[in-house]
């Protein structure tokens, strides 16, 4: 294990954390908040730690699989406890274990919140906790890749590990490259909502807070009733780039080379939107009779399904109220998610789609035993490994859902609570059903809940593998 | 398609179920019940019907794998078909839908029921539903198969899909002979049970039932509180066969051959057994405050543990008033389900054995890549072709689950229903939680939903495969 370079690279991160805390104290600094000061010590305590784990760099920079695992694993703890900090020092949240968990519920993008009021923050913690959303929802290690020189053999491990998807869709051949183009979409699709935001009239402050949490898919709201408060038209844009957000952006690198051929041939993207449009339809039709008018009703399901599919978690109605066959739909695509390769969560639908494919080749082969046939994706043969990973994944899910849910039960909330709550946060969507729907948080549950939670939304944001190899004792093995 | 051979193959079948007919007709005569006449006309129908289709033997008798599925699939329709008749001629069950629902949920051996009182029924009719558990626990055609000569390779084929568990464990080289040793087995336990229950004061009529339910791992009762009312001796003595008829007859077999050494070695014994325990264990605990003493806890917590992951679904007690801990461990057994090569239904123990290690084998692969490791079954390599059906059958039962559920939601119930009810038809348990909870029933239901009930339990009972492959348009192309 090359455990310094593993230092030397959260040493940056932590510099890198500290240096966004800028952007927060500067709020507190220009709207005269008490929380300025909580920010300052966080960044020097930043800049102090982090400056002194980066002064000497390691002779050999070369990183193995398994040690580019551990690093993306042991970074996203670390950025979560040090992302902690400023919710501590403020007092904004009071308790370790809740700002550890407000924190880690921002970084992997879930949303989920152990605070029941969170209008009564400063403005300057508001942003932090949007931001965190933002931060995490293309990965830091992604962002640091993208700006200071790494090693040319471990970028590509930091990356499998960090990115969203079974494998890494290298945009070009540099690592470095692919990473600055992702940050370039990135930034340039989060300002557009951002202006647009504000041109149909949502506060400076609001829109910039909503943008991010969008971008991220996270869904950290500033009002107490999320998104419901908005205007229709506000309400709109925000669907629109939910679901932008839940894209693959090797798409809008398609789009900007203008092979649009490709963008109308990806399998993933026509699926995305198949099940997007047809849950919205479906919902529509089963909650009309509760709003009365048509577009009401498409509005409000359009949204929640974008929300929830793209993992974001906003809401504009307490869809806890709605029929149960809306409720099923939602956590059904809460389960598919969005695209590989986007900041959303779930189970992705590139995968939905490799195990759907092979199912169909599974029956046809059992029927005709002789027919070999190859699944193909985006009309090309899909390799086997990835249907393999796809398979191991499904299985990898299944046992920390269920062990999840066996913990948790112990306190003795209803299955459906239980359930979508661990739902909740191995897709990172941040709210459920019940006890854990769109008006309830996360504050009452015990402390043991709250670590299986944190585990399971860390687990979930990096896909599994690089956190449950944490927990493979041969991952320690000379 | 050798539809000649499949028509030859289902009149046999209804000749067979129309003989299993007189076993409640003659106890109807005996103790002078109007439901005789009825018993003897769906006898006269089923011999007269079934007689006309095998009078003439096929030329032809090879069958393909397509074939063998095609078979089974359609027989277990007409099988529950047919045995729906007394029902309804009896006026036991005047919907033809609930009396089909009733009948398959009895071949099944799921156990669920739309009745909300047994006890008002005739002994004859009560006998007929438990006596359906216990000829579709081993398989009606495997019992075809070990009484009249079939064909050399259609038998494989038949018995391959018909039986449970990912592949088909032949005690001897021929099939007529694995199928009579597998009889031999089951009517020797089932007799033991039977005798064991009278010596323990149990009322002959009631064993025979009881044994008959326990044996195919069924679940229907003859009293409405199912075996509550029961003495605590017998309780145990059910949890006990329980138990055991959810273990792969091919133990017996070897414990017959003497060959105790591979029965200590049988991975998939140790982890049923050791899965049994645990659960047993932490429900004790769990609810040990409501039964006061530990040893009262411990028998209800054993026999629904046991009820439940062997897929009976008998109770002695209302687990749904029990904690969420427990309900939880209970829906986790439900899924895991019994052993393959058992008349119990699930996933089987087997094959969740095989996803664990393979999610062992590839955590460990993506630390050291260049480690080539292979996945072990009773100390014997496992072959890949497992491995792969296992993850398709993961897929088709994950796919299944949420269609169904997606379906029956439209009837407003709430998640926690709707998830047990789709969970208790696939894995053949019947009670679930909530609306479907062991005190309630499933006549509630609308004509859909049952119809989809159907369908889960034949597919869960077949493990899926065979339904699914009806499905699929290539099966019925040339």
């Amino acid at each position: 294990m090359n455990y310094k370079m593993i230092r030397y690279i959260i040493g940056w991160l932590i510099v890198f954390e500290s240096v966004f805390m800028l952007f927060p104290a500067l709020v507190a600094l220009v709207c005269g908040e008490n929380s300025f000061f909580s920010f300052l010590i966080s960044i020097g305590l930043g800049l102090l730690g982090g400056g002194l784990l980066v002064v000497k760099k390691p002779k050999r920079t070369t990183m193995y699989a398994r040690e580019g695992f551990v690093t993306v694993s042991v970074s996203w703890l670390v950025l979560s406890v040090f992302g902690a900090i400023p919710f501590l020092l403020t007092g904004s949240i009071p308790s370790v274990i809740d700002a550890l968990f407000e924190s880690v519920s921002g970084f992997t993008t879930t949303g989920a919140t152990i605070l029941s009021d969170v209008e009564c923050l400063e403005k300057s913690v508001l942003l932090w906790r949007s931001f965190t959303h933002w931060i995490g929802g293309m990965g830091v290690l992604v962002f640091i890749m993208a700006v200071i020189p790494l090693s040319g053999g471990s970028n590509i491990h930091l990356m499998r590990a960090e990115s969203t998807g079974p494998s890494v869709s290298k945009l070009v051949p540099k690592m470095k490259q692919t990473a600055l183009l992702l940050y370039g979409m990135y930034i340039t699709l989060t300002v557009i909502e951002m202006v647009l935001l504000i041109l149909w009239k949502m506060p400076v402050f609001d829109a910039v807070n909503t943008a991010f949490s969008t971008a991220g898919t996270g869904g950290f709201g500033i009002k107490n009733d999320s998104i419901t408060s908005y205007s229709p038209g506000i309400q709109n844009i925000v669907t629109i780039f939910m679901i932008l957000f839940g894209v693959n952006f090797s798409v809008y690198y398609m789009i900007i080379c203008k092979k649009f051929w490709d963008v109308f041939k990806s399998t993933e993207l026509k699926a995305y939107l198949g099940i997007l449009f047809a849950a919205i339809l479906a919902i529509t039709f089963n909650i009309k009779d509760m709003y009365g008018e048509f577009f009401v009703a498409l509005r409000h399901a359009a949204f929640q399904v974008a929300s929830i599919m793209s993992s974001t978690g906003f809401s504009t109605a307490d869809y806890n109220v709605w029929h149960g066959f809306s409720k099923t739909v939602l956590v059904t695509v809460m389960m598919i998610g969005a695209c590989a390769g986007s900041t959303g969560g779930g189970i992705k639908v590139f995968r939905i789609t490799v195990l759907l494919k092979t199912l169909k080749k599974e029956l046809e082969t059992s029927v005709h035993s002789r027919s070999v046939k190859k699944i193909k994706i985006d009309g090309r043969i899909l390799n086997h490994e990835v249907v393999r990973a796809v398979n191991v994944f499904m299985v990898a899910y299944i046992v920390l859902f269920f062990c999840s849910m066996l913990i948790i039960s112990m306190e003795n909330y209803d299955f459906t609570t239980n359930f979508t709550a661990i739902a909740a946060m191995i897709n990172n969507t941040g709210p459920g059903l019940e006890a854990v729907g769109p008006t309830q948080n996360f504050g009452k549950f015990n402390i043991l809940t709250k670590c299986v939670c944190i585990l399971d939304m860390l687990a979930g944001r990096l896909e599994l593998f690089p956190v449950l190899i944490l927990f493979t004792p041969s991952t320690w093995k000379k």
